[in-house]
């Protein structure tokens, strides 16, 4: 490994991370709050950085396994300093709950451990939603997009950054690529944050808010999220904005390019506006005798199934408390997520789809030993690498589940709550049922709970490989 | 498709059915209970068969689908039939219940609707039980075990029935194979009549009892299961013999003709094994402060344990009362089921270690795209076809369960009981957690949802494929 490189990105990342602290710094300022949590971890966080970032080294080359041990290193690293200004103001008193607390910001998870929210400080809750906006797009691809480095080799980075079977090259050059997507990014983010102020919120509460939409995080300003500020508009705005930021990126770019037919060929844009229409109806029909009123009951519906499905996490209503049907489709839209190279987590419709054809093309293979069957996506072939690695990543999803699963039991919680709680953390949705539920929180779980259920986080927004390539023996090798 | 050939081998099994059924006539016969209930279904039986059964056809051909297809309806058709006598007698009024309760039977699962169990006649229990005993090995095995059919082609019958990934064949002739898995099945289940004979069971019910552990069924004659005799002796030889069945039936092959080697390199064996032991002492150190007595926490532990990995579900305690960290390892082992080729259900070890090992390769792959990485079980290369069996295996499995778990949720009950109880009948386990655990049963479920369990026994037993071929429109169209 080129460990001289990577101590220089994590400097270059580190100082990215004191560049973005200053917002919530000016935010102190204007409302008059404490202003050293912010200042004293920006100080630290130049102090280690500073020399890092000046000596840059010769040797630039970044192997497959150093991008995926920098980003995984950086997100824990990112992490640790992010949890800094909880700890200091006060807000967080425990390190390891300010932890879980950033990872579920930076994630865009959402899951909190807070019991009590609207009595912190808004320069502290403006840190806490910005993450989710930070950690939407990626860390590493805002750095790329923002420093001079051409050599093609740092695709490696943006391949273990960005969610999702890739289908190919969005385009040729990186930095574009990296800057195409975070203009998007900052696009949808603008236009929500005045629609938001239109439909009556305050500009503080509209960029908080859409900083949790558009990076699909879930974490609100409010006890009771958007439920509290019981305003259709907003709740209308929000649901179509997480629905929107749950597609793939890239589709917006064919938009800008006019390239339309490479929307409409998209199956996995369809599957998932498909699932999101099935999911509505069978929630608005299960729960419509207990709502009564039809338009709230649609509402709620809509709301919720494009929190979840999108991984944002959001409510507008106690979801827990739904009839059992719905709370299962629930449960399903978590694991499901929304598609590859948005901001949301989970599974991945797209990887879904390839893992059905794939297993499907097994029994044909069985019925027809000799034949030659391939997956198509979009009406292309698959390549069988894409194919294997799809099937083998819901595996490895499936190990992690089930320790992560096992190991939280330690806590007593019920069954529902410990697996609805990995699944909310794994997929990066933020609440899940029963005592994690949308009037629940995490803050009863034991430190080691907090702990697995962090690095699910980790293990989720990544998709597994970077940080089991972290934490394996082997790669920290002398060879 | 060969119809006639499809004809020809479904009267032959309802035949070979109608054969089973004058066990329970005799046991009828012997105390002195009602006889009809098995005398009409079984001049049904002939009726329906003995046409079929003179007509050979001439082209006894049999294509890879017609075995799928074969093996799938010959278990649909055997659970119809055989639901008959409980229905005729009217212990089980309702014929959904009864056939519920026959695939459970048939498919050594063991979930049951009965609330009341000790009342019933000894026949209609011995038939019952006896299902476990007939489903454990295959009905089609037994058929190829006693008719002679040497053209080889009958592979295809005894791949879609035997469980689990196939490391090759056993031995090259198809009906030699059958006979000797056979003979082993019938020697385990004189030995384990014998040794509960000793341990002061009577015949009758060591008889039952035998036909559900070796068949790792678990459908027993009393309301509280083995708990019920208070017979540690028991206790302890039923639960060696589940675990003895649950081990690949190849091995104890080897044993018989001293290739010792190949039974200590089983890298299966030893992982089962070892799940079992960790499973034990896991629940040890988790119930033992509640039990108070070491000598029957172990027991208690060792017994559910081996039950419910060997997915046979007999009980000597009530697990769901057990402290949330036990349950949550019994339903794991739910799912991991026990060894391939034996009579236990589940996911298979030999299947997990493939799909584990197979995702490991994955991330050996993405960090050294060139390099060539085999999957290895046993020091020998595994085919890469059936590396992606398994792995496809497992997506089906998903798709199955998730839309089973959806299903069932109709009825109301919490997530635990549905998830559970899918489960449960997807593994051929028989009892789950909270409402359809040890203490409950399946009868509060609707009859839509006892459908569809039922279907989840089929799929689980015949491990997908045969069902989803079967249910297949492409497979009823003709050519």
């Amino acid at each position: 490994m080129n460990y001289r490189m990577l101590f220089y990105l994590f400097s270059v990342i580190l100082m990215a991370e004191a560049a973005f602290m200053l917002l919530p710094l000016l935010v102190a300022l204007i409302y008059s709050e404490n202003i050293f949590p912010f200042l004293i971890t920006v100080g630290i966080l130049i102090i280690i950085s500073a020399s890092g970032v000046i000596l840059k080294p010769k040797d630039t080359r970044i192997y497959t396994k150093d991008g995926f041990v920098c980003v995984a290193a950086a997100w824990v690293l990112m992490s640790v300093f992010g949890a800094l200004p909880f700890v200091i103001d006060g807000s967080i008193p425990s390190f390891i709950d300010a932890f879980f607390e950033t990872v579920s910001g930076f994630t865009t998870t959402g899951s909190t451990i807070l019991t009590e929210i609207e009595s912190l400080p808004k320069s502290i809750l403006f840190w806490r939603s910005f993450t989710h906006w930070i950690g939407g797009m990626g860390v590493l691809v805002f750095i790329l997009a923002i420093i001079p480095s051409d050599d093609g080799r740092a695709i490696h980075l943006l391949r273990a950054e960005v969610p999702g079977p890739q289908k190919g090259k969005l385009v040729p050059k990186l930095r574009r690529t990296a800057r195409i997507l975070y203009g998007i990014y900052f696009g949808f983010t603008v236009i929500e944050v005045i629609a938001l102020c239109i439909a009556g919120l305050p500009f503080y509460d509209a960029l908080v808010n859409t900083f949790g939409t558009v990076g699909t995080g879930g974490f609100s300003v409010l006890n009771k999220s958007i439920e509290g500020y019981n305003n259709p508009a907003v709740e209308w705005i929000m649901a179509i904005f997480m629905l929107i930021c749950g597609i793939n990126f890239n589709l917006y770019y064919f938009l800008l390019i006019k390239r339309f037919r490479d929307v409409f060929r998209s199956e996995e844009l369809k599957t998932y506006l498909a699932i999101c229409f099935v999911s509505v109806s069978i929630i608005v029909l299960n729960t419509l005798r207990i709502v009564g009123n039809l338009g709230e009951c649609v509402r709620d519906a809509f709301f919720q199934v494009a929190s979840i499905t999108s991984t944002s996490g959001f409510s507008t209503t106690n979801f827990d408390a739904w009839p059992q049907m719905s709370r299962t489709v629930i449960l399903i839209l978590m694991v499901f997520g929304a598609c590859a190279g948005s901001t949301a987590g989970g599974l991945k419709i797209s990887r879904i789809i390839i893992v059905i054809k794939s297993s499907f093309r097994e029994i044909k293979h069985m019925l027809r030993p000799r034949s030659v069957n391939v997956v198509k996506l979009d009406g292309e072939v698959v390549p069988e690498e894409t194919v294997r690695g799809a099937v083998n990543y819901i595996a490895l999803y499936l190990v992690i589940f089930v320790m992560s699963f096992l190991l939280v039991t330690v806590d007593g919680f019920s069954t529902e709550t410990n697996f609805s709680a990995v699944i909310a953390c794994l997929n990066n949705v933020g609440p899940g049922l029963s005592d994690v539920g949308p009037a629940g929180n995490f803050a009863g779980f034991s430190i080691f709970s907090k702990m697995i259920l962090s690095l699910d986080m980790l293990f989720g927004r990544l998709e597994i490989m970077p940080m089991i390539i972290l934490f394996s023996p082997s790669t920290w090798k002398r060879h």
